[in-house]
């Protein structure tokens, strides 16, 4: 992948499994509430931070849980991402 | 159990007994105030989180107390948790 | 008692005086203002807490003041607490 | 006095001189403007507060000017006192 | 002038020419733009001050700028004062 | 470029391709959503910025994404461009 | 120029052109953007800041750009300048 986040920042992929209503419809975006288990794509360097030496903890293919006001959506080549600081992830689920 | 908490976080479980009415409804959700009694679940290794040397002092199976506006709730598999981080844990019980 | 409070925190119970009105109808709650004079029930241990060394002032039996917006309020037991942070202690009275 | 105030707390009493109206009522509370003056009556230890050394430099008999917003109020004995940060006094008056 | 400040505060008295309309009524009070400029009547010691160690730069008699919103207005012995920390001052007029 | 941002200050300018609507009037300003990709066309020094040693990890060229609600936009000499601070780059793309 | 700013504060003035309309009339405050160039007339000397050191990096007739909600607004001797701190200024434009 060809995104590299900065410093302590990881980029997320939301573990979000299309839903799809009885009658078919695929429903999609703001009704549904953000889904809060992801998938690590790619991960900082870490280093020093805003004055702090962070270690980062999670590594690319980790499945996480984060709180859903955590984070930066950023759209890249029409996917949906989630940028967060490795502070905001709450829990690797494994 | 699969969670695995990053830094000071911990994982608690609520301890709420179901609430049943005379009639046997079995009361849910939003409109029963907020347990503030959990059981941990999971605990974070602790060092250095924000800049700071954090030693845990809960363990899992510790009953605890904490501040009904603390924490992030997340469901996974089902299940409801919530994510503290050991601060705003404000004493165990014994 | 079995509560153990961590960190910098201390339990308190409030030194309220039941209040009966002449008819003898016990007042309670929400419409009488939350008294400020406590007696402390559990004081955590000290020691680095967010990153800065705290030593404990106050002992179990101590009667405090403290700011009415200060602290949670817990209910265990059947018995009503608040814990508070050493530093929203305002003052011992002796 | 018995009420010892903890690390950089101060205890005041307002110089708030009874305000009679012509026909003699006594003044009282809400209405009037909240008092900027007030004598020490209680002084903290100082030391480590908050991880920051802090020396008192006020004492106890000192007429001391603070903001009206600083502080809280509290009733001990019938008598209401002022607590505050010693960095909320503005200055002391000779 | 018999008002000591603390710390890192500075007692100023707003240099404001009493504004008098045509047909000689003098202009008071919230009507007006709070002044910006004020002369320096007493200085803190400096020190260290929360934490910081803090050299005063200005002294008494010193003309100033200060931002409108900045410092606590104090009356006393019937004057009306600004008490401001020294950071809130934006510069020495010469 | 003349721009020379100061400390950990970067001036990007957006990656927005002109879009223009079938009739062939382009759409400009503020009904489109704010882009979140950008080219890096200056950067600060780095050094010392509010008491932390930061090192710039972005150069002049890189395609970078960032926060919608970050940095502060500029025009200069026609041109629009956002100046962020470094903390406030999500991650390169590359 | 007799304006000597303290510590990290630099004191600028717009480089606003007055605005004529066609009929002649000088547009001047409120209705119009506030600038975001100007041109350094006064720098204070840095030092300890706040418990930071910090080096000045701009001079007197730099040209800078700045954030428009940044800084305070003076009027003297009948000419508008706006303080900033020197952390507020976004970039030198040369």
């Amino acid at each position: 992948m060809n995104i590299r986040p900065l410093g302590d920042k990881v980029v997320v992929k939301s573990l979000e499994a299309e839903q799809t209503t009885k009658s078919g419809i695929v429903l999609m975006g703001a009704a549904k509430e953000k889904p809060q288990e992801a998938e690590v794509v790619a991960v900082g360097p870490g280093g020093v931070v805003d004055g702090k030496e962070i270690v980062m903890e999670v590594a690319v293919g980790d499945k996480i849980l984060y709180s859903k006001y955590a984070g930066t959506e950023v759209k890249y080549d029409g996917v949906e991402y989630v940028i967060l600081r490795q502070n905001d992830i709450l829990a690797v689920v494994e």
